[in-house]
């Protein structure tokens, strides 16, 4: 007997019909033994829906209002799916986020949760009831609708997991797992039976998106056990994220390949080598809003550097305009770039025990002929800036190389 | 400066242009100075949506997930409406009926109200905003949501009114008033500048449905000065509907014709004429949920009567088919009856001291060659059952005969 929080998204409730499936998975969740909170998006297209007709009525609209049109999303979706529970002889209670008490802070459309109540789904589940909480929103001090942005049902998921110190939180995608790489570039690509959150964090930032970070970072916190799951299919146990890196790790060096052809490069050429010169040229872009993923810089000959950074596509010429006046100002000898570029990166917490598997995945690369542009790592991952034409090639080659067609 | 509340309906708020037009009168409302609080409906078409979507998932609804999901219709609109009042650089915040505090019950889909808190909305009025408030739903003692049931906005519009003890409670409409009788049979019809609230009452009841039955009683009980406008045309005051019979009174002596062609009548024949006698015909009638609108029982001869009474349509075989044993069980003679009949009433609290209206009436219809089938009367009322083919004409005639058409 568990206490599980299950998370369904939007696609997994976009029509009755697929309600009344979910419906009948909690039913078998339950009649296995277990009491379980259920937390649900809105209907697929709805909150698209909602945006499009605030956006009718006031161009940039009103935060607070805004969460007080999108927050009906989900409201809708738990009282149809009680409904459907109720229907199958069931006992079932809906709440939308201020009821079930996920309090907030005041910022609108991207709030933070700050306190859950628990004792009100306590005393449902032992009452024999299944708690039906709509995602994605809070209430705030002042008792106004919060929302938490987008993908933050699967935020809400894991904070009620938390808060009710639940044995699992699992959220149903239209994926069933993690897997080792993209199936639609490996077709030999494996679901992973388990990842780390750490490892977690690493591919999906980095293109393989199951998950909101921002759940992951929330579950990690909280020492949440997060399981990712398909609603669609029924056998598979997806992947579960895990906190601990168990004894098997040892073997498993590398869980996958992730990859991102969404970013472009820049490297500002000839840069005088001296304290205070990254910030002047990362502090201009930070400004205004542009996020910098991978920044290098290697050793500097005659007291000058390249220093270089992605930025999203979407921001290269943006970035590049703002460098203009800082290169000038910096006396570097000129800034270069380029959009046609991917990045490939070799995830897995088995390499902090193992050596060489940077120099491994290097050679792989050069039986290729592909050349590599940028190098940066971390404690569990290498990630390599390529041309972005060679990224399929650069992954089928690394993910035949680390052998992760292999089960575990 | 005035503290009024005024409502909108579902085709008024139909469309973001509509909401638009809506904010720019109420606008106009707080620039010539007064206090607004605004009531909104669902979207026209949301709540059948909706009702749609849980009626895919649930045949017959759970009442209290039924609510949690049709409460989502104003929710939207309340917010939209406050987006549009913003962009007009006001100052504008919106509550759903928990959020305000509209107490209720907890019968779920036709909750009543207990009690409203008004320190929230005569803060922010205060302050000068207006206030947006989500028609036709509140919360009852446990947190849950419940709903008024359908055309509960306009009590929650004249609840509000009352709790704030405000000048005027504004009811717009997709007509401009109530009206001598339906525009469509007769042309003359006029729009009166006012009616009495047990008038109202009267022609709503009869069909000339402006405004919902309870809400007026509502208004009634709490004195609150209601009045109905249109929401499209700009210039007409509407009609006012007072608790008090003004000094004009005399003269208007007849407001209206009302009509209704929606009953049928039923007809005990030869019922032994002994007390208990009309429970035990009428008893299973209303056993069965069917409501009866006239009774009509003459005197009796050699302890024999006839009892007529009238249903809805919709009820007609229903009800013949629970008095077949009844009027064994009474030893009646038979039962017979009409669905091919229609009441027209003529309505007017100057009946009260003007003697001759009944006998002007029934020499209308004489002249016009109209059997009358039933009569019964009121304090302000005398209601006519005829011949539904005759419906028109006998309205048009009454209608002309107490000189309606001239302005009062």
């Amino acid at each position: 007997m568990a206490l599980l929080v299950q998370k369904y998204g939007g696609t997994s409730v976009g029509t009755p019909e697929r309600i009344r499936n979910v419906a009948e998975r909690v039913a078998r969740t339950q009649a296995a033994g277990h009491h379980v909170v259920v937390v649900v998006s809105a209907m697929s297209g709805e909150t698209d829906r909602l945006l499009n007709l605030a956006r009718q009525v006031q161009s940039n609209p009103d935060p607070r209002e805004l969460d007080v049109v999108l927050s009906t999303g989900e409201q809708v979706t738990i009282g149809l799916l009680c409904m459907a529970l109720i229907e199958r002889g069931l006992k079932a209670r809906s709440y939308t986020g201020a009821q079930v008490g996920i309090h907030t802070d005041s910022a609108h459309t991207k709030a933070r949760i700050r306190k859950i109540d628990e004792e009100r789904m306590r005393a449902d589940l032992a009452d024999g009831s299944i708690v039906v909480v709509a995602g994605f929103q809070g209430i705030d001090v002042g008792g106004s609708v919060t929302t938490l942005g987008r993908g933050g049902s699967d935020t809400t998921a894991v904070a009620l997991a938390a808060a009710l110190k639940a044995d699992e939180c699992q959220i149903y995608t239209d994926v069933d797992g993690v897997y080792t790489t993209d199936p639609r570039i490996v077709p030999e690509a494996r679901r992973l039976k388990s990842v780390t959150f750490e490892e977690m964090l690493e591919m999906a930032s980095l293109g393989s998106k199951v998950l909101q970070i921002r759940s992951v970072e929330f579950a990690g916190k909280y020492q949440v056990k997060l399981r990712v799951l398909s609603s669609f299919e029924e056998e598979s146990e997806g992947t579960l994220i895990t906190f601990e890196e168990d004894q098997n790790m040892e073997q498993a060096t590398i869980s996958g390949i992730a990859f991102n052809r969404d970013e472009a490069k820049i490297t500002i050429l000839g840069v005088p080598d001296r304290p205070g010169i990254a910030y002047q040229i990362l502090g201009p872009i930070g400004d205004a809003n542009i996020d910098v993923d991978m920044i290098v810089q290697n050793v500097s000959h005659d007291g000058m550097t390249d220093f270089s950074f992605t930025v999203h596509r979407n921001d290269y010429h943006k970035a590049l305009k703002i460098l203009e006046p800082v290169v000038k100002h910096i006396k570097a000898r000129g800034v270069e770039g380029g959009e046609k570029i991917a990045k490939v990166s070799v995830v897995g917490v088995g390499m902090r025990s193992h050596a060489g598997i940077a120099s491994a995945a290097f050679r792989t690369l050069a039986e290729e002929g592909i050349n590599i542009q940028m190098i940066s790592n971390s404690e569990i991952k290498i990630s390599i800036v390529i041309s972005e034409k060679q990224m399929e090639l650069a992954v089928r080659a690394l993910h035949k190389a680390f052998g992760l067609e292999q089960p575990a």
